[in-house]
């Protein structure tokens, strides 16, 4: 047999040379409950909770959503400062698309015939004048109205202000009214239609659910007890189910969440897949550290008069912004979640051993006896041919 | 020795005291081969399904995005009802400014000249009177037009329905042509801009993609086998990828989500991350419980008479709005997930000297043999001294 | 005894038998010191990096998010072309409500007047002609502006095109000014609000800080150095924070994402959650594959002449589009990620003795000696009741 030969002959029986442990089987009904027991904590807990409660053997989706809206209802308004006039929906929706955002103005501060022209200032420290030496042609001053022109004129029969160049007449905020123009907005109601997919499931579904039938649609409204699946919601019940006053709100305007929550476990063996609805006042109501509280913005009607000159009517619009916040994860049996939750559990279970080898070792009566037949104790230092096999110094 | 010394020293032996199992070692080729292969196939299982499947050793992270979208086209109308007129860009794109989202209008009810004034209600069987009776003074209808004058009057020569306060002449909803208005609209193009990050990684990446030039952006169009990175899309072409009909769709409306995905593995021995473009009608077509089915808005322009009264020309818009729906998740190789799955792995490892074991105290001829010189058998009940070392009962 | 009896309680036996290894424990200094040293090793590893670096036990959760925005500030225009002009908030931001993107208007080309008329094409190669021969009536190019009407009139006096159907008179497209038009736009100044939810761990948080008062949000400007956490941001300052010169950004426009990084560990011991600010270009500035750089859309502002005859203002407006990117994900202590990371360090503690063994009987002195005493060599071929114990050929 040649030297090489005789070493791969070495190399073949050390791969195949399986190598497992001697093991010392111990027939004893108090350690086997022990053992048993431990081994039944270990199980429960991985079954129990990783499995039960936390679904870990699920792998997960995040959700692509895609959502309209569509309001409807109209408000009559009849006040001193303005004619009786009716609004609908594309005087009150702005911008007019039902996007996942749709806002609806409940108020508003209107300042019609403006055209770029020169006006008075509004009274302010800064703005106020004796004579036009205080007005400097050209200044911009970023908390004014507009170019100063340099000349100081009659604001009222009292006060005198600098003139500036500007969309004239300037808007003078008023004190909002108690009761917002549009409080009857909180009767319009909205239809909320939201199409979901969880791109790795290949699942798709709508807000409008398969065992929803058109005549329901027509006459429901949503209601958490009662229609849990409608649809369509009352602007004034969206606002109360956020804990908030519609007509407090409507005053100063806000951003209003409506929270759908598609978070679904889809294996076939759990229930069905259904939106939950919530809501929350997302802006703060009145808090110390705040500013610009409510909501508002300010936009433009833009109109020529006859002889070509451009004016417009701005509009101060408060209002409530409906935010459709649409989230969910998706969860479903995936053979990798399983297996490496599995192997952690399986990390476990190789603790129950060491549990009971110190539980036999430790606390039973024949600890000793044990110990002399499950460890052999080398030492060291002592002559390598003489061993005190069967003797215990074990782990105490 | 002092007694604290001694303890010290008991300590120290403990914690240098090195514990290893006394092994068994089988020299069979049987043996061998079944180790060998158990161990063979949990090896191929981590590394085939967990590592190349399903890239678990990857770190992974959401997409941020950012889309423009500009739309190019024009489109001549000549109906019976309306004046010849070129619709351009800043006609049918509303809003028109290119985000995420953009809807182009084929199709549309309108109602010019409105103004607040007085008009008949549409005859429903609510509305129609017989004499002012019928008709309550300030009453509003939900599902009604406007806030009721109190008066009965003509609507044609035949009906009298109450009058109403409202913006008159009333929006009456025709049967809406089979042909939509802007069916030239299939013929738009749409150039989508969209630039996506991955945080984590600090990735990012253009869909206008390093290796395409100008004058290939200049001309190329969106098509599937012969230009799959082209930027520039015709309607036509999305709506019939998503399998639906341009002209059926355009008459009603409809939602259409345009879907790029960037899912990417970002390793280097990857391929090159490039985003796939998917399309697919969002909304229902004709399901049996659909309510307000298509796409419709309505809005308004507003203009005011020279005499400095109000009017507004109200559009119901109809038409298709084309939703850009960016995702993707990132993988790369990180050395968590990496030890996490690799851990599950050896987890694994660890259930193969247990197969092994059970097919050599079951399986092999030489069972007792073997089972002789693993095992040791104490029996609890038996004399602590007198112990059958080398019998085996083990595990049969 | 019946069979059945004797078979349950062998079962039995089986059930409560406790099978625990055979250990031989090494008293050495040196074994010890490896021993637990790669012990120590497999710990700090574990603590250092899985949990320390990575937090790899923690859940997390994906932030949802609501964003509004004010801007403030206006701007005097007096160049030749137009009159001296005011653009206030209402005039610029387009569309105007504050959303997660908004659009600050800085440069225009502005076309007044149009109406649904006819007028000759902008000249190029397919539009000039020679006589009426050379246009078809009705004939419709993407590239050219309108339906064609069959007749070749004069552009000016030297160049003769083909007559188009279309709002006329056509856009010109000049050279863009160097300088923008609102270049007063870099200092003005958005509030941006911003309220975020991580709902599986139900924390809500403000980017206006509990600690931040009214007084201060009135003076406030962001700062990365001295006011880091002011939601109050000066055009200028965020752009050249992204590395940009605004004025040059303002003549074509484009697009700059405003990033708010919410990434939170909400674990009681670690800090506080602020969010962190950061802001970059996010189209392409001048590469070579470019189409239509900047960011330009077109609108109109449609009016009606004293005789009712609708015509238009149309806006090409250049100027960049602000994106509030929102994004996070809070990480806070979770059972399942602490016990599937745990069981993967278990794992990782089931090497040592691999280590440790493959040291003590290939490196040690003794290593026949301990060797002798940890294995147990069974010849498959030898005769089953000789067998060579305490004879070494381990693992050499």
């Amino acid at each position: 047999m040649t030297r090489t030969a005789g070493y791969c002959k070495g190399c073949l029986n050390y791969v195949f040379d399986y190598e497992t442990p001697k093991t010392l089987v111990i027939s004893s009904i108090r350690v086997g409950c022990v053992f048993r027991f431990t081994q039944l904590l270990v199980v429960l807990f991985v079954v129990g909770y990783v499995c039960v409660v936390q679904k870990a053997y699920q792998e997960t989706d995040n959700i692509i959503s895609s959502v309209t809206t569509k309001v409807k209802g109209f408000a009559f308004t009849n006040t001193s400062d303005m004619d009786p006039r009716l609004w609908d929906v594309a005087d009150y929706v702005i911008p007019p698309q039902g996007d996942h955002s749709f806002f609806v103005m409940t108020n508003m501060v209107v300042t019609p015939k403006q055209t770029q022209s020169r006006c008075p200032e509004l009274p302010s420290p800064s703005t106020t004048c004796v004579d036009d030496c205080d007005c400097i042609e050209g200044h911009n001053d970023p908390r004014g109205s507009g170019i100063q022109t340099g000349l100081c004129v009659n604001y009222s029969s009292t006060v005198q202000t600098c003139e500036v160049l500007s969309w004239c007449p300037l808007e003078i905020e008023p004190e909002l009214p108690k009761h917002a123009l549009l409080s009857a907005a909180e009767n319009f109601t909205v239809l909320i239609k939201n199409s979901v997919t969880y791109p790795k499931f290949k699942f798709y579904r709508r807000n409008i659910l398969p065992h929803i039938n058109s005549s329901y649609l027509k006459r429901c409204e949503f209601n958490r007890a009662t229609d849990p699946h409608c649809p369509i919601f009352r602007l004034k019940h969206i606002v109360s189910e956020a804990g908030e006053e519609f007509q407090d709100m409507a005053v100063k305007g806000g951003i209003l969440g409506i929270i759908i929550d598609w978070t679904c476990d889809l294996d076939p063996w759990a229930g069905k897949c259904y939106p939950k609805y919530s809501f929350r006042r997302l802006d703060n109501k009145h808090p110390v550290n705040n500013v610009a509280p409510g909501y508002n913005f300010r936009f433009a009607k833009y109109y020529k008069t006859p002889d070509g000159e451009e004016t417009r009517t701005l509009i101060k619009a408060y209002g409530i912004r409906f935010d459709i916040i649409v989230f969910g994860t998706a969860g479903k049996f995936g053979i990798v979640p399983t297996i490496v939750n599995f192997g952690a559990a399986l990390s476990f279970l190789s603790l129950v051993p060491v549990v009971c080898d110190w539980f036999i070792l430790t606390c039973m009566k024949k600890r000793d006896f044990y110990s002399k037949h499950k460890t052999t104790y080398l030492n060291d230092d002592a002559d390598p041919d003489s061993i005190s096999m069967g003797t215990t110094y074990g782990t105490q």
